[in-house]
């Protein structure tokens, strides 16, 4: 739902810290859309060179460019990264001010439970003792939040979240709906023929700007804390087990799995589908291609893919051949026909 | 659980529009069930040809047939599908007679909500301001429903689900526990080290009939709308990203997840655990197997496999010498040797 | 949170039915950690021989040991399994006395409700009319139990949960947050262009001593039940389909999945992210590899990998060629060669 109406281009231009081309600073823009999408009154952005005809035919009036493009076409605004330039759009135009409701008399806060100030707690919410509960945090209904733990200020919690006991979510963190953070690790112990539940007494730490997707679930750790570091965005249905540690700046895709205890370094990308094993190394910038399977450490920088992961460039190459199996097969029998034949000739000219 | 006790034969083969082979309206029907489970009194069906034998010694009282197979061992009705004709039954033994019970006063409603006739609305249901609910429609306990958001008539929405702000639900919807409508598209920029959230402002369209499984989540679009158009049925536990696009009649197993601005066409099936990239284009009357990861456009009618995934024949061609391999490389080491062998021998003929 | 500050090594020794080495009885411990975390006033263990070497420089102030291990450095307690031995020390230090609190007058209870002793039913749980509660079950917020089913005794629901109706849960039985128990099974039948709901009209029965995980989906049967039998263990965001039956005593990882009506045997191992197909046959003590589809029965004792799954050992002889198919490429175009030469020379020799 948008917001603003109207910014002029002198005031966008000053608020994305970009450069007015010619002399339009009066201009008035009322949304942000797509180059495609764009209509008068709108302001969009070329984010990448392949939608360089998409500028040429484009309704907007207004254009976010890259430095080192020229276009004299429309009204623009150079920046260093028109992507990014969008996001800030999309706030100017789509950020609802916050006004802080308070604490819903509908919700069950327990004892020695420290509330910041401009919080809203919504109803059906229940906040079990000794919980502490930043500024500015928004939590919404349904949303359980064990003893002992705490929400540090300016974080989001939408509704049907539950959060364990002695679960520690830092600052800036969003919480998508249906996530669990601090569910029991998997761990059990066969013992005459069954298996016992290891008790999971350790806990979990969501450090500052952390987001965590829908239907995400974090277990905590065995003894000790799973750990996820700042800055890290997590997307939906994605499981990371007990005692795993998730490095800073991290990006991990829809329904990635991650093992018990192992440890991920900093600026890792998990694409979807992903796996890693347990008590494995994953270096810091390590980039895991979608539905790979990682089952041993891979070293900083690495590019894997595969079940089980290898190097990138490598699988690449075995694959352009798996669908010529066939094909190989195929020329493996002839060969073997063929030297049948030049043996079976060279036994005869040696008998002659 | 079991709603009605009898029913005439004769009054069954008028409701599946079938044709009773001989004198047998008369004989009262109490239940439903397979052919191996059923007992005197129930009315069973013969969906495949492989369970011919289980025809022979059945204990059914009556049976369903295809209109190809003549069976004179029992009361038969016969019709076009007797698989269909197995759902009608079960509704017509189970289905539950619909009493509306209203809005409990334990459910918290936002202003200018719009409620339709005879729905039920039970306690712990929270509903934003400017909110539109159709007729019939039943919310059980702590479903959410966001601000400007919509449910069509006779919808039904099972415990726990979140529906965000703006997401436009269908009539005949049906929505299974945890799942999450809505929630905010994974788009980050990385700008100066760090990921910035780009913020998710369009929404989700869920079209007629469409139904929707347990903890399945579906992100808003950024800008625009994430649709799923009607008629389609998604399994438990699936991830539809921002700004897909899924047609008609689609069938998607569980698990499977879907990346951003991916247009799925009408009638495709996705089985278990598939996974298709974002940004691609898969055609109508598609199949795509089990654990397959789709990585470019896939053209209407195709059946794909593997990852990447590749025509479904190609795949299994392929495999089926995957196992091969050892074999393979043996055979390659003695021709090998072989030719070695013949080169040695050709050189020494050559120097005599 | 540790609840027990001191214990003697005499009583520990006791508890866990090991030998005490030497003459260290009255020595106390008050917490239990791994060899490398562990601090003075600590015990900790010896389970892998692999960690002997942390042995040799832990700060713990007694250790654990396999009978078979011999270490004159510290105070040490010799038991069969010192990783079962771990889990006990964790009970012995962190268990937390249960009190009940009783049935909160925030929660709602229908008709006919069976309550057993000392429970604690926490506000805005939500209980259909005709359910059963055990002696000592604890409810969280926000968990449904559906009409006529069933929790038995020392089962532990936490919140967000929802168990439909007509689904009957065992005794000592843990369900994680965000589980959905007895949702619809996923099941439509083609008909005119479109496909029509099947009514899942059976149920789910989970048996004593199973624990299921955070965000973990398990439909109810069509016609029939849906089993999960004593014992099993299932991790988060697992997938089952509408009438299949697992065994005693398996342990399923997280995100696997397993389709309508397949049978899976006593103590098998599922890695995570594997999946199974539909109305397929898994024999007793089988282990399916992490990201594995199985696609067909597997025998008892078996372990496969690979999609299809394969048995492990050739999945692995195949694999290790895998990576060197560019290799074997270019092995069979230098064969392609010399053979040419070879029949060419052959040829002029020939016409010679």
């Amino acid at each position: 739902m948008k917001q603003r109406a109207e910014i002029t281009l002198h005031e966008i231009a000053g608020r994305l810290e970009g450069e007015l081309t010619g002399d339009h600073g009066d201009i008035v823009i009322s949304n942000v859309a797509s180059l495609k999408d764009a209509s008068a009154g709108d302001i969009s952005f070329l984010a990448h060179r392949r939608h360089l005809k998409d500028l040429q035919v484009t309704n907007a009036s207004a254009v976010v460019l890259p430095k080192e493009i020229s276009f004299d076409g429309l009204p623009a605004i150079k920046v260093e990264s028109p992507y990014y330039a969008f996001s800030q759009l999309l706030h100017m135009f789509y950020d609802v001010p916050y006004s802080p409701k308070g604490v819903d008399k509908g919700a069950v806060l327990g004892k020695e439970v420290h509330i910041g100030r401009d919080v809203t707690i919504y109803p059906f919410v229940y906040i079990e003792d000794r919980v502490s509960i930043g500024d500015n945090v928004i939590i919404y209904p349904w949303t359980f939040i064990g003893e002992g733990s705490s929400v540090g200020d300016d974080s989001l919690i939408y509704p049907n979240v539950t959060i364990r006991e002695r679960c520690c979510i830092g600052r800036h963190v969003i919480i998508h709906s249906g996530a669990v953070i601090g569910s029991d690790g998997f761990g059990f112990v066969p013992y005459k023929g069954s298996h016992h539940k290891v008790p999971q007494v350790g806990g979990v730490i969501i450090e500052d700007d952390v987001e965590i997707g829908a239907n995400t679930t974090i277990d905590r750790g065995t003894l000790g804390n799973t750990v996820i570091r700042r800055g890290t965005k997590i997307d939906n249905l994605v499981q990371i087990a007990h005692n795993v540690t998730v490095g800073e700046d991290c990006i991990f895709a829809a329904q990635v799995g991650i093992a018990g205890s192992t440890e991920i370094g900093n600026h890792v990308t998990m694409a979807g589908q992903a796996g890693v094993t347990g008590h494995v190394h994953i270096g810091d910038k390590v980039t895991v291609a979608g539905q790979t399977g990682v089952t041993k450490d891979v070293k900083d920088g690495q590019t894997v893919s595969g079940m089980p992961a290898i190097p990138h460039r490598e699988w690449l190459r075995a694959m352009a051949i798996f669908e010529d199996l066939p094909e190989l097969k195929r020329k493996i029998s002839e060969l073997e026909d063929k030297i049948s034949e030049i043996e079976s000739k060279s036994r005869n000219q040696n008998a002659k």
